[in-house]
Formats: structure tokens, C-alpha cells, sequence
């Protein structure tokens, strides 16, 4: 390596600012077996936007029957106070959307995986079942005047096939983007993904999507912790194009398949590290903490976030007084 | 970003090969509040020798009133089987340098921080009276023929002072190369580092102590996680030049100011991560991940590691059965 030249290239590979999505309340607060007070809810939303957290996913239309954490979608949407913050939901099908769009939810988050055997698990369906039943979601939130996004799942990996080729992914990312999707988040859905492969599928998909010098959508990248990688899978997809990430506070959410393993990128850690490295994010750090450790006081857990046990780096300590 | 050439930039900057540096033993025991017998010490080095780590801090040479674990450095490092793996040793002072040689150990680490404060807070005296204590152990171990390292404390950041001018470290580190250094290990102490401030402090490093075309000693670093970090700056370093890192299976360690906070890069993460990048250990790491599993039901502890959580991200789920 020339140490010479290198430096230029490596600090001129990170951008100046990045978009942090939470989705804490709807990725994080559904795998948890206790329902949690729709005020309660509200009243985390609402500290997380006023703590500059520009985008959301506030919570999930799906039926109250299959996750009933979120059963309370339609009155938490209508109820938060959103003040300049966009806030968007997972929507399964086309019932979900019609309560999504009635709430007045800002945009619509629908899901897909780029496996078959995972799309299966999840919605009992092919893949390409469920993108012939977003033509009628896509219809409708156009009449609506709602912008469509789409979750791609299992993009770095399957669960059940292990590799996933680039080629599914492209293939769901050029259908979605057809039927108008206005940004594809492409999902470590069970923290299979390393740094190197990130760097190839950031570049593939920004190469594949790119028209004129412009993107055909918006791409987003969402990480999981799983195996310790989350971080450095965050850096390398920066590093390589990539500036939209999801994170869930306190990082919560997980994996179906690793019980008491991480869940979800922790959105102040990785803001925590952003800031540090000069990367904007246009969140308030100090006071996103305070939210997030009101959160975990408020919802009786222990988050697996680590800024909010260690302080921030920029926080001393006094010399320890010697006896 | 140029997405056309930038693919064989970032590929290119990551090496073939990078050799992890076991430091549990050390570095993970020592904030254990009990004292570990040490038969289970042993068995776990020597599994962790087993697994291909070819490098171990089998101990702590120090006071044993200071650190009680440490109490049984001699007769660890007098019965622990090498098998080829080099088997070195923290020694605070000459004290413990002439345990240390007489245990037999193949290399000594010292230790010295890179601020003033954090060296008077560690060891009670100043950073140059500690350099100057060192032309002693440098005498001894030449006249027995056993190399010798450093550590340099607080490189990225010290937890009285915040940031650390990287003219301290490199100061530090040319008085150390003067005396016969064979490496300088360069910690995040707290864990104050983030991934721009390794890339230019591993290229600054290089740079300064590169002599036509080669370097005067070796540089290894070692990370903690405490701010959630850890990964991502080991990716940097890497790829900004650094092959050395030193690690703690299970992730063992801590931050004396942050109670509850990661401690170090934990060894199987980091090695799942490197080679699901094609970049190689020489670890076996199913029989790592079967080492630190022992490790955990004997010290009966909850390790905060992910990867012996979630397994491996080749090890595929059977698709669930649908009722």
C-alpha cells in the first residue's frame, strides 16, 4: 500500500453528511413480547424528532393478529406530532395500506425479500406474487399522492439459502423501481453481511440504478449486529456511495435466529462515531441520549447500545485522586 | 463518488492476510473480580494455541498485591505448551521483567500512555520517567536474547485530557525504537477512537517510522468497543496499512470508566468478519467458537461477543415448518 497517496482517497471516500432513518418503533419495539402503551410510543417518537431525527418508520400496518405490538398503528400514526419529520410505515399488503394512507402516514414502507425460501417464510408467498400485489399498493398511494419505498430483505445473505446472488436483488430492485418506488433499502435482515461484500452490492446498485449521472431512487442501507459487523458494514457502505441508513435507538430489535444476539445498528452509536469522524447527521447527539436513556428507564430494559453506558468520547473524566 | 473506479481502490486496500493478537489472558482476566484458577487459565490458552492463534499476553507481570489475578504469572508462564504459538507477557517494570525472563516468556510488553495524566494516573510517575525506567529492561532482555515490545496507551484519545496530539505518540514511539523496540502497539485505551482518526494515525505511523521502504519496527493496534466502534476502526486501520490487531475472545475487557461498556474487539468476531472478507487468520474458527463456548461455561459468565450468540453466517436455518 502507498501510504504516500492512500490518505486523500480514503478521507475523500466518506461524505459530509449522512440521513439516519430510525426505525426503532416499528423494527425495534415489534419484537418485543410486552405491548407497550401507545403513549408511551408517541411520547419516544416525539423525543426522537425533537431531537433532529428526520425520518422514521413509526410502526407497522400489518394485521393485529400477526404482531399485535403493533396493533395500535392507526392511532399512533394519527396521533404524533410530526413537525417537519417524515414519518413513514411498513405496509404488508393492500389492507395495511389503505389503513396506512387513512392515518395519514407520509410514505409507505413495503417489504420483499431477494430469496425465495425467506419471501416464502415471511408473507407465504413468492417473490413474484408479492410484487404483482404492490401494483395495486402502488396504485393506490399514487392516487393518494403517497410516495412508495421498499424493503429488499435478505440481500447479503438468506437465513435459509446463505449466498444470495446480485442478480435477484436486481432484478426485485428494477420491478420495484417500475412500478415507481421512490428508494430501495437493501436489508441485513439476519446480520449476515461483511464489509467487502457491502462495498461490491453499494456499488452494483448505485452503478445499476444510475440514469444519466442521476439515480432512478433513492438506496438506503439497513444493517443488524448480529455478528459484531454492523459498524463496519456502516462504513464500508459510506465509504462506497451509500449516505440513507436505518438504525433502531438504543439498538434494539434482533433476530429470530440468534436469541439474545443484537438486533438493529444503534442509531447513537452510529451517530456517536458520524460525528466523531466529521460526518454530519443533523441529530442532536446530547439529546438523542437523553431520550434513549428515558427509553430504556421507561420500558424497564438494558439496551445493547454502548454509548449510553461509556458517555460520549468527547466527555472527561477527572483525575482519580490518589490516597 | 466515481463509482467506476472506485470498486479496485477500496478492494485493493485490504490485505491478504492480518495476524490477530490474543489478549484475553491478559487484558480480559485481569478486570475479572475473581480469581480464575489457574489450571482453567492454562486450558483455555492452550485451546486458544490449539485453534491456530499464533500469538498470545499469556499474563501480567505486576504486582500481585496491584492485580491479584495476575498473581500466578510465573507459574502460568513457566507451564503453558507453546506449540510454536509465541507467548508473551505485560511486565510493568524491571521487577517484572526479570519474572518474566525467568518464566521463560519469548517477548516482554511494556506499557506507557501517550498523555501525561493517564501515565501518572497508571503507573505514577511521568511518561519520560517511565521511558527512562525502560533502558533497564531493554539491557536485561538483550543480554537473555528476548525481544521486546511496547504499548502506547491512549493513542486515540485519553480519558483526562480528550485528544492526544499525534506528535505525543510518535515521540513516545521513537524513543521506544531507539531503545530496541520490535513493535509498538498503538490502544484506544477507552475507546475514543473513530474510523478517520485510525486511518490518519495508522498512516502517519507508517509513514514516520518507515526507513526505505521498510519499517523500523512493527505496528499492531488494539481497539476497544466501548462506544460501539471497535470493528469499524480495525476495518480502517486495516485498510489504511495495519496487519496487527490485538484482540480478546469473547470480547473480555472493559474501560474502568465505563461500568457495563464492551470491552475489547472480541477475537471470533473479528476473525468471522476478516474471513467472510476473504481475508485470512490462520484460525480455525469453528474450534475458536468451540474454545470461547468452554471458556464461557467454565467462568460461567455471559461473554459480549456476537458470533457464539448468532453462529456462524454460513451455518443455515432449516425453513420453519409451516402448521
Amino acid at each position: 500500500m502507498d501510504i504516500g497517496t492512500t490518505p486523500s482517497v480514503w478521507d475523500e471516500s466518506l461524505p459530509d453528511a449522512v440521513e439516519i432513518i430510525e426505525v426503532g418503533p416499528r423494527d425495534g419495539f415489534q419484537i418485543l413480547p410486552e405491548f407497550i402503551d401507545t403513549s408511551l410510543k408517541i411520547r419516544v417518537i416525539e423525543s426522537l424528532i425533537k431531537a433532529g431525527v428526520q425520518r422514521i418508520e413509526v410502526t407497522s400496518f400489518v394485521h393485529p393478529k400477526a404482531v399485535p405490538q403493533m396493533r395500535d398503528a392507526d392511532e399512533l400514526a394519527e396521533t404524533v406530532r410530526r413537525n417537519g419529520c417524515q414519518c413513514f410505515a411498513m405496509v404488508p399488503n393492500l389492507i395495511g395500506a389503505e389503513r396506512a394512507l387513512e392515518a395519514g402516514v407520509e410514505m409507505l414502507n413495503l417489504v420483499v425479500s431477494a430469496s425465495e425460501t425467506h419471501n416464502q417464510s415471511n408473507v407465504r408467498r413468492s417473490i413474484d406474487d408479492s410484487l404483482s400485489s404492490f401494483e395495486a399498493v402502488f396504485g393506490l398511494a399514487e392516487g393518494a399522492g403517497v410516495p412508495v419505498r421498499a424493503s429488499i430483505a435478505t440481500v447479503f445473505g438468506c437465513p435459509f439459502e446463505g449466498d444470495v446472488p446480485i442478480d435477484n436483488v436486481l432484478r426485485v430492485g428494477h420491478k420495484l423501481v417500475e412500478m415507481g418506488c421512490v428508494e430501495l433499502n437493501l436489508c441485513d435482515t439476519t446480520g449476515m453481511a461483511n464489509p467487502r461484500q457491502v462495498a461490491h452490492v453499494a456499488r452494483w446498485v448505485l452503478n445499476e440504478f444510475s440514469q444519466n449521472g442521476t439515480l432512478a431512487t433513492s438506496i438506503a442501507m439497513h444493517f443488524h449486529n448480529t455478528r459484531g459487523a454492523g459498524m463496519a458494514n456502516l462504513l464500508s457502505a459510506m465509504q462506497n456511495g451509500i449516505t440513507s441508513f436505518e438504525t433502531s435507538f438504543g439498538g434494539l430489535g434482533g433476530c429470530p435466529f440468534a436469541p439474545g444476539a443484537a438486533g438493529n445498528v444503534c442509531t447513537e452509536d452510529a451517530v456517536h462515531m458520524l460525528h466523531d469522524m466529521d460526518v454530519a447527521t443533523g441529530i442532536d447527539l446530547p439529546r438523542l441520549l437523553n431520550v434513549v436513556q428515558q427509553a430504556e428507564q421507561a420500558l424497564d430494559m438494558t439496551f445493547p447500545g454502548q454509548v449510553i453506558k461509556a458517555g460520549r468520547s468527547c466527555e472527561l473524566h477527572p483525575l482519580p485522586r490518589r490516597t
